[in-house]
């Protein structure tokens, strides 16, 4: 029998709580406890049947403690994951696992320098949305795609806790951004040539609350990803068009979406759209008997997988899944993004 | 009792046939005859009872003819308009009226010279989904607006004839982006900082078959103008977000959009989306207790109001409503956004 990881995690907030009632069901860990640095969120650990560490310290001087999950502000994940690793901890940190490329290129040394393992909670890769989106991609489905478009749309402004303090790393292009902007990287391996971005503030000056960013990869294909907190009205979270078709998710399940693809690309029967003003050919609606319509495939998945993952490249049995590569391509991403709202111009030498 | 307006169309394409049907319903024009340089075409006219002039210089030299509608392809519009303006007509030009600020500089030289009324035929000031939209802009329904996205959407491509071709001034930038940018124009009335611009060539190498236009108004408006011709699912024709709502108008018609506002800001009762991979409380949809929902104002028009204004204005007893300088602000609207997605750069140096 292969020894279970043992696991602790810092930080017993919304993540944290996420983390422990994932990992209370895996038996490839062994989940030790948690930590926070607010005793009122230690006690309804201990409420909730889980050991509360005393201290920090108490879990780096652990030796049943393999593995530390850090789930605490953004800004501070730098100084604790590395004071971890420096322990000999292996680390996952939650995202965004830094505010900046020098913050993470600092974890990435220590991991490097201490030999332990460091990954960030990229969980998001498991979102049985964006699976079912990246098969049509990798399939070839609507044929060549030359337009993605990602939205994640809420109407309840950014939280009210440190989210919302540019000084924690609050906002939503590190908070939603890095998830999106990960899984697009993830799925579309062309070169990336240029970033724009615009950020809103409606609710909030000292952070975005929602974003615009533009990607344009080489070879013709563009990306929105988008996330707003004062939609009222939601657009679809996938919008993805290739030269023969089209396919749309308009919340998080496949089930809702569909695909509609040309069956004959005669354009016979075009029969206007009259308005008030005027009459258009061109954007007259396709006969149903040139288009076929389709569900989207469904996917399921497994979000422990990631864990899982952790646990085997841990023991050198399997290579780490969220690489440091992929995470620092996806923060340099979101630093152009910044740099292109702050000055409004199309950033370019993104890498 | 006023003459009538003795008129005359140029060109008896798709648009010139539409000209003509609308101007045999009004009274205060009198609807002289058409001509077209193919002779089938003058054939056709005179198969609907249309009197068709022999050549274009009969047209010029009949004293009858007041006004000329120039409806012919947009390379031509520069020297048949002036051509008509010299010889004492006022002119009425298809939109895009010329393929450049240069060339409509000369139309508009041409006009103030020959003491004659020069205008354009910007008839979707008048479809009824872009006044539904102004009206909720004008009156601050949604609170401050700090987003508009107007879509037109279509999959047939762009059509066989002169429009696929550059040098005819084809592509969907000035076939349809005109109408587009006009509309916001005329609801926006803050100073326009920038303009970024994405072209798309699914179909069609020559001229863009789509766009994307961003515009970045002083004040914190942005606005996103678009064109598909690819889209075999269509995003909405209109979306409009303010602080304190959002609306959307799916199609061409205000009586299938609608708009939810916030009727109590209290975030109470988030309960969080769950998805295979993780929970977010700041996506979570808000309850139906804290929201509003409307329908949208439907108003009609009759686009035959461009041709009364431009009866009236030949007589001197009103301004024209489409003028020089608002025709040529979206002309360089345009070429901001085709210098735009040329250099990949956001243009900031529009008028």
């Amino acid at each position: 029998m292969i020894a279970k990881c043992g696991t602790v995690i810092i930080g017993y907030g919304g993540m944290g709580g996420w983390h422990t009632q994932q990992l209370k069901t895996m038996e490839e860990i062994n989940l030790l406890g948690v930590y926070d640095i607010l005793p009122g969120r230690n006690l309804l650990a201990e409420e909730k049947g889980l050991h509360a560490y005393s201290s920090f310290e108490e879990v780096l001087n652990d030796p049943q403690v393999d593995l530390v999950t850090v789930a605490i502000p953004n800004d501070q994940h730098r100084d604790v994951c590395i004071q971890a690793m420096e322990a000999g901890k292996n680390v996952i940190c939650e995202k965004p696992v830094a505010l900046n490329s020098r913050q993470l290129q600092d974890m990435i040394d220590a991991s490097k320098k201490n030999g332990v393992l460091f990954t960030v909670h990229q969980n998001r890769r498991w979102d049985e949305d964006f699976l079912t989106m990246k098969k049509i991609y990798d399939e070839g489905t609507l044929g060549p795609v030359f337009n993605i478009e990602t939205r994640v749309h809420g109407s309840r402004g950014i939280p009210g806790d440190w989210r919302n303090a540019k000084v924690h790393g609050g906002g939503m292009v590190l908070d939603w951004g890095v998830h999106m902007l990960d899984q697009i990287m993830m799925m579309v391996e062309k070169p990336l040539r240029s970033v724009y971005a615009i950020l809103s503030h409606v609710t909030n000056d000292d952070v975005d609350d929602g974003f615009k960013i533009f990607l344009d990869f080489e070879g013709g294909l563009n990306v929105q990803v988008e996330v707003g907190t004062s939609n009222f009205i939601n657009l679809p979270r996938w919008y993805m068009q290739g030269n023969n078709g089209t396919a749309v998710m308009p919340d998080w399940f496949a089930e809702n979406g569909r695909i509609v693809m040309v069956s004959d690309w005669e354009n016979r029967d075009a029969v206007p759209v009259v308005t008030a003003a005027g009459l258009t050919k061109t954007m007259a609606p396709r006969t149903d008997d040139t288009i076929l319509e389709y569900p989207l495939p469904v996917l399921h998945s497994d979000v422990r997988d990631f864990y899982r993952n952790v646990a085997k490249a841990i023991r050198g049995e399997e290579a780490q899944l969220v690489t440091h590569e992929q995470v620092m391509k996806v923060m340099k991403v979101m630093e152009a993004a910044f740099r292109s709202a702050d000055t409004n111009q199309v950033v370019t030498d993104i890498f």
